[in-house]
């Protein structure tokens, strides 16, 4: 799961899926959001320029985000109203050149912008409901 | 090149490179707006909904622009500082998850957004005269 | 286990399989032919024309067949007697193309326009009985 | 080019895009229907049984497919009114497969027995002339 | 592990590996001489030719093999006195296009027919001994 | 072209293919025996056991025989009377697993034993003419 | 973990993981200097000469080494004060060209040996506890 | 061509190669020791750190090496008396991974140190003068 982290979204998926009994395992970008903006700078020293801070930060994140997109079988990416969320985009372009079967989840009012993510996803939902009835349907 | 279509950045790259006879070859998607967002339709047919307008028109789109992903040595992307751009993204990631070196090209202000797409990528620009220092560079 | 859903075929093998106490692990797409050609438009939203039905729900079994065909060992395709089955030959190439080993399950009737296919499988049965038997043999 | 060869629609493609000076190289199978079923034993020997008699004239047609959809750039796939046409679909897969951009080119009678081909497809075309608008379009 | 059928070099290794406790799981194509050549046609009916015969039980047999080698962390391949044993030196080859290490087992006498086949491998043992010893120094 | 070199296979199948003019490319291994045999020693200095003289002999070669392979469209392998000929079988594996299109080319007496590498082929000729032939046709 | 074996940076990671619970399996190559270097020899035969004595022993821990960095999902490359380590900066190579995320272990002195590697690398630690921190990080 | 910077090693094989007529394309990274460590700055600006000036300039460095990997047919690697050199070894280790044919050239003062390097060679040179002599022979 990637995207958007000012929304429960992810929440609601993993409580879904578990209240449903699914055999799911989910993983996702650490989204608390200041422990991975500074976790280059807190654990690899401080870094006066703001680019460097989060040149460092990014790296180690991406091991992260690299890894479970690598073992993923299905990947949801959220796009929400605010902020530019390239990250979530970023990742839905490695995953498609991976071959992996990518689900979006946005509103209707950026479909126009999300077109081209939209067209190689699987699925476009709307609400973390549809994501976790997919998986039910997948799962059965 | 891939990313924002209201500046002229690819220009100024091209004609700088071709300046100094650099032996490049530039390719890039349709960047006639409305001829790109409207392709689908006015080649297979209209659509009722904006949504299917919109995926006929960026499947043809993709159709050039992974090839063009796929056939690059270098990728270059820029972030402009209008609309969500989450097509230059979702290429970056797609060149990334390829293999491909990636120089990124915006404005600082953008810096801590693009951080994740920065940190997959071999170099950041500020002006395309840095991409063409770069490639006047690589092909010395 | 790709192809045709209006038979037994995959019931025959699974019991075939589980009567011999063979360590095999099977999956295929959901068969229940109603619940898989609606599926897009039951979980995403209603659409007035057909081909866009289609396409809501053969994106969502997209994610189960490809992920199922990259995890499998062995892929056995069927081809019975009715319809186009064009997806079960798609699935085949897919296959072919990972380098999967491809079982197939036919009548002698079918084997002229099956010949490509044919040619890209390791073998072709004409009974269950038989993918069963080749399973036996594998796993002895 | 792949797909029905009972048309006249690789002529009607090859013309449109000669007439519009479109630098595009078209590669096919052999077409001629009898040429390409009897290449086999042609070369290599009569055989008894028509199943092997088909299986060595698929092998060799193979080394000529599966070359020209490693080389394509765009993988057209025909299906027609009549026969099987089970190579076709599994071209289509194995592009797939590879990655290739597909385009599909049949009449609205099959879009629901090639719904999961089309939605692996970038663009469904209803006439070859389409075909020629869209490799314009890319080719611009 | 394949090659030689003839000789007990598998049970060998296999039961070294045993007695010293190693975890590596051993796996071969079935090297029942008379039940591998005639699977084919035992399973999927009789051929009048030889080479179809052959052809058929080829096929199944390569799915075992080729699942294997896809599988194996170490390929040992061995070279006995007799036969020609193609299928050890194609299986040879299939393992280091696939990036697989490579051991090989063969008596000195066949140091120069083998010299491209040893050039591909991390080690060339003379006896079951030797590759026992080569697993027990990895896995320590 | 691969395999026996004690024959003049190779050239007849140049003549043949130049004689009609096809647009093919032939390679292949150095075939003077002695000087392929010794190339390693040759340039890079004597050995005195007859094992590493072969290795440093081995390993230039197959610097040619590896990109040779890759870049191949088609991999001819020849199987002759004598010797054991582990690099042609060698070499047919590789392109196997590289998924290159491989003709066979040996005496129907071999058949069994090239049963694996036969199967992984898409055509088994008796003669060069008729692998002209085939080539002949797929350039047609 | 690859790299330096005269200091104890595996010891304090494996142990600081411990310490943590954090669920890592570690694997390196073989640390016992000698054991490593005469393992060839040891097991295979002597030799004459140190560089076919060095040859067998690499070939021995190179099964051991690329295994272990084809399943690793995080590679640590330790650069020490003393020494070529030449095979370390070959590990960081090859696990770079497989995609691996990497994290370099080395002090400030080496910054400017290790330019290429650090670019490659998505952290660059200079205290086995950083490595720590990291996969903490990560594992949360 | 890989690797030392400070002999004229490259350059003895380009004029022996091109005094034979050889058609090698050869490349290499930019070896003006100043210009290639300062791109970086130079082009992108200064940095107060020695480790991100370095960063800057081996990113855009890696663009150009990276490609020359990938696109080598036979992967030349230096290893000279002096300095670390481990962006060689990386080098190697990148093309081993690619599956590319390494030649290492170092004196034998290096053997041991280079020994898993070398493993991975299919040659190791003393001179300039055996490059050419195999890249002649290659190309005979």
């Amino acid at each position: 799961m990637s995207g958007e982290i000012h929304s429960d979204w992810r929440q609601k998926i993993i409580e879904g899926a578990r209240d449903l009994g699914l055999p799911v395992n989910f993983s996702s970008a650490v989204i608390d959001h200041d422990a991975s903006d500074m976790v280059g700078v807190n654990i690899l020293g401080a870094e006066d320029k703001d680019f460097w801070r989060d040149r460092k930060g990014a790296g180690i994140n991406a091991i992260r985000t690299s890894t479970h997109l690598k073992d993923a079988d299905v990947v949801v990416v959220r796009f929400g109203p605010k902020y530019k969320q390239w990250n979530a985009a970023f990742d839905a372009g490695f995953a498609a050149a991976l071959g992996k079967p990518i689900i979006t989840l946005h509103d209707e009012e950026h479909n126009h912008a999300l077109k081209e993510v939209d067209a190689a996803a699987k699925a476009t939902c709307r609400t973390p409901e549809q994501v976790v009835d997919i998986l039910k349907y997948l799962l059965s």
